[in-house]
């Protein structure tokens, strides 16, 4: 297993476990497309240190602290993690090696969860596709995700019909693949979907993709079976998902949603891997 | 029980909390006299959202983020506490009545490991001078709290020295107390003290109290009956001490001794606070 370390999220929970990895003297780098719910808030009051900053700025702050320590920031999206001996870290360019990986990618907000009770519902096109070969199915999502699972479908499924949800189209696509940007109004079927109907029209389906936004930590949760609660993350007290290697902290695992206990987490964390990697030199 | 706060400390988790304890619409003042262990650091890189920042200048900022949301500081000496149906803390200067207390004071940094195993050794003169009635005793300190350890013992005890262990005589004192300013080189007897013995002298002693620097989490905790552990405060997991309406953060309930950490602990022990007094209304 490397020795090295990668750091998914780039808001106050990813930054601070990596500037604590780096001090550490560990290997790391950092990817993530932008800093989640903390760039749209407007005022910051409560974290120690600071009075009346913006979430754009405090994050801005985070980039140039990691910077300045010689981290590097990829700002890239992940889209896909794989496990064999190392974790193989997938984004929208590149593919990247590690053995530890720490999830810190904020709480989820793409699950589609008027579909969930149903039984023919993935959140996973590499894990669940096989079993919808030649079969007709949905996808619901409008981006760089949405396009990575839809690569992966392509191979297995023939039919394939995306569904935006309403919104705009956000990556470009083959001809042949039908686009619906109507939005969902409601999913028929007993214990599996057959129909979703849209404003404007009925789609039988024999199965239902889902990528909604980015790929979050409920996703990764979904492709690699991490263990969740109330869709959060299940860590135990060192930070360590049911995944050796595989760590989380920040929002996706629970607890307070702030800035100071994402910060935290991530220095708590990153001592966690250090400790992990001395003790199996 | 009054439904207001005392946070006794003034370091990022004494201020932390209260931030949150004030956003969450309570009645909460700050007692600290110093910003303890950071004063010293000369540069902080590890904490989020800052870069080669001197921990004096990160105090500041705790500070003035403080008074901004209208928490009061006072910068006064706290010399003890003590509970009946509310907590009454006593400082150098005043005594402040409240429902709860956040104990945010930092690490000990007062024992006299030398005595610990003796039998006849303690850290509290309201608790056990009364033991000492008419016996001959030494007390070691040489600041503010020392002086208010000693008023206590005067009531009860005819014959104290005081021992300043090398360090200068800090506060006025009467001049009928006999002050030794010689090192304690060793310390004489089988299961009690007998013999205090400095670089210059041997001092015949029925009982030592110890009042070392200021009075600390560990002070507090022997007086109140606080448990602790290797010299920590055990909290649960609500930050609550086995006192009740007594709770701790920061450096000294252990785990990281880092800023983000006491920040942190200081933010979730105010919502510990909140939603205690929530359910008590």
């Amino acid at each position: 297993m490397k020795n090295n370390v990668i750091v998914i999220g780039k808001g106050p929970a990813g930054i601070s476990c990596a500037v604590y990895l780096k001090r550490y003297g560990l290997d790391v780098i950092i990817i993530g497309r932008d800093g989640g719910a903390l760039e749209k808030v407007a005022t910051i009051d409560n974290y120690y240190g600071f009075y009346n900053i913006s979430g754009k700025e405090l994050l801005e702050n985070g980039y140039a602290q990691a910077k300045r320590l010689g981290i590097e920031i990829k700002s890239e999206e992940v889209v896909e993690i794989t496990k064999e001996e190392n974790f193989s870290v997938i984004t929208d360019q590149n593919t990247y090696e590690a053995g530890y990986v720490v999830l810190a990618c904020g709480t989820s907000r793409n699950r589609f969860v008027m579909a969930e009770k149903f039984s023919n519902v993935s959140y996973c096109a590499t894990c669940d596709g096989f079993f919808y070969r030649k079969k007709k199915i949905g996808l619901i999502g409008n981006s760089t995700y949405m396009a990575h699972e839809l690569s992966v479908l392509e191979n297995m499924c023939k039919d394939i019909t995306v569904f935006t949800n309403g919104l705009p189209l956000d990556v470009k696509m083959n001809s042949n693949i039908l686009v619906v940007q109507d939005k969902i109004i409601s999913v028929l079927g007993e214990d599996r979907i057959q129909i979703l109907k849209t404003e404007k029209q009925e789609y039988p389906i024999d199965g239902l993709f889902i990528a909604l936004g980015q790929a979050s930590g409920y996703t990764f949760a979904k492709h690699l079976g991490i263990e969740t609660l109330d869709s959060k993350i299940v860590v135990d007290q060192n930070f360590q998902t049911n995944i050796k290697g595989l760590y989380a902290c920040g929002d996706l695992i629970g607890g307070l949603l702030q800035v100071a206990k994402a910060v935290a987490d991530g220095a708590n964390c990153a001592t966690s891997i250090q400790k992990h990697i001395q003790l199996n030199k």
